[in-house]
């Protein structure tokens, strides 16, 4: 619908283990792995300027636009380098884009992949481009991959539940699987953690404990199991932070793991990837002590939302 | 989770056009075509009974319980043979399951096929039986293809949204796109239409029309492209039942389409496949006088939700 202001919700993700797939061409790039997509996300609204919704100015790189219109960040001035590039892609950058969150940036959970997504999202359907679902995560992956910032969060982000990417890269390329589950997700920040500068660095230990790890979970994919391959994978890939070390092993202490409790919603505590978070499923992080942020499992993935609220 | 008890909720679909894609292996079965699902749909309940949640015990045939369980549908005594063909894949024969609705059965909403994607989601957590999400949604897929009850259902209500069957089959073997859209929808029914009777027949026009069909969408996955593609394809296949081509043309006298009124979010209506069912996105169908269920495009697909309401 030609509706010039559009609204999409992203989820956030935390990785819980990857293996890096370089590739010259951004769409078969990528990352195998899993993670968690969340109810605590990304909001991107776009708003075209006047005359610029007509679907035979754009689409195919962006000369419909005289120059580019706001960005903002949680109300302040401020841009993403891949949301830029989904922009260009739809012949979109004289819109308006104001990305909210109340997730932490560069924490680990996602957040240029799913303003990337939700920019494509919010874009086509103000400017009416006509793409498909699977034609705008490829544009938001490419952008994603394009810039370093990920490779792997665009195409879970967009599934929602549980995500497991089976095979990198974009729609028609990659291929997703899920573990069916659904939870409360518990997480604390301690500072953020460069994922451009792990990505651009040597990879083949990471690669190498990524791909144990996916093979675990594809034997049993089970919540228990995901975080399980997940904190042997911080370790073996040698991405454990210390702060994040000590909050895990809090939560193992005070029971809040499967080995340390007899209850089957204590599934423990485990670092996100790549940042200084720690997640927990269940109430793990709280009965340790600390004071989270608590929200789901997101069961839908990366969606307009109607703001206007009809019924 | 080995929670015992677990709850599914799935998406009701209405198919807007398809062509059948018969063949021997019911994974390799289905259809191409596209849809909508609704935020009304099925929530399936399935209990296991004490003991019988040892993954050790089951998941390759049902041996694990000495008989059947309780089936209820809306509360009175009833059973779907595409849910016990589920149950016994999963070894949860002894399960009590209740499935409830507020759709019409028998009237084209994918009520087989929800019932038993939710049996699956809801046995696979009550049993622990540790299936994949692909897994699960194949195992439906196979049940609702061997019972003849429909083709594309459970995999479009497995995605949610909008979604577009590029090719048939179960993942692994299907491939899906969507249509990136958030919409009102209105439906009325007028009765029962039976889906064994239809795919049963000569479908050679059908599947011509579908691909036609398909082809329109494909080259503009938008609303109004779906909605004139689904009218067309009625028309075309020779389905289009009076009742549903009286209350399609009264909506369209009324303004509620695009060729008829100013309003991009007026987008007509079409006749759900298959049943005596009309849906209208939009308020087509209450602009013209009808007394419509109302409803909204289902963004999350079928999911399982916690009832405990732990947040």
């Amino acid at each position: 619908m030609s509706s010039q202001r559009a609204t999409a919700f992203v989820p956030g993700h935390v990785t819980a283990f990857f293996s890096a797939h370089p590739a010259d061409e951004p769409a078969v790039a990528g990352s195998r792995g899993a993670g968690v997509t969340l109810t605590d996300g990304v909001t991107v609204r776009v708003s075209a300027p006047a005359g610029e919704t007509d679907a035979a100015t754009g689409g195919d790189g962006g000369a419909a636009s005289d120059g580019p219109g706001s960005r903002t960040i949680d109300g302040e001035p401020g841009s993403i380098g891949a949301v830029d590039d989904v922009l260009a892609e739809l012949g979109a950058r004289g819109a308006d884009v104001a990305v909210e969150t109340d997730l932490p940036i560069g924490a680990g959970f996602g957040i240029s992949g799913a303003a990337a997504l939700g920019a494509a999202l919010a874009a086509n359907d103000a400017f009416d481009r006509g793409r498909s679902e699977n034609d705008l995560v490829r544009i938001a992956h490419a952008a994603e991959v394009g810039r370093g910032t990920g490779l792997g969060d665009v195409v879970a982000q967009a599934r929602g539940g549980v995500p497991v990417r089976l095979e990198p890269g974009a729609p028609g390329v990659g291929e997703l699987d899920g573990v069916p589950a659904t939870a409360r997700v518990e997480y604390v920040t301690f500072g953020e953690l460069s994922t451009e500068a792990v990505l651009g660095g040597d990879t083949d230990a990471l690669t190498a404990a990524g791909e144990d790890a996916l093979d675990r979970l594809r034997a049993d994919p089970r919540l228990p199991t995901l975080m399980d391959a997940a904190r042997r994978f911080a370790r073996e890939a040698d991405l454990l932070v210390p702060e994040a070390a000590e909050a895990i092993a809090a939560v193992d202490a005070d029971g809040g793991s499967p080995e340390s409790s007899g209850s089957p919603d204590d599934l423990g505590a485990a670092m996100a990837m790549l940042g200084r978070t720690v997640f927990a499923l269940g109430t793990g992080l709280s009965d340790a002590g600390y004071d989270p942020n608590v929200c789901r499992i997101d069961a839908a993935g990366a969606r307009l939302v109607d703001e206007r609220g009809r019924e």
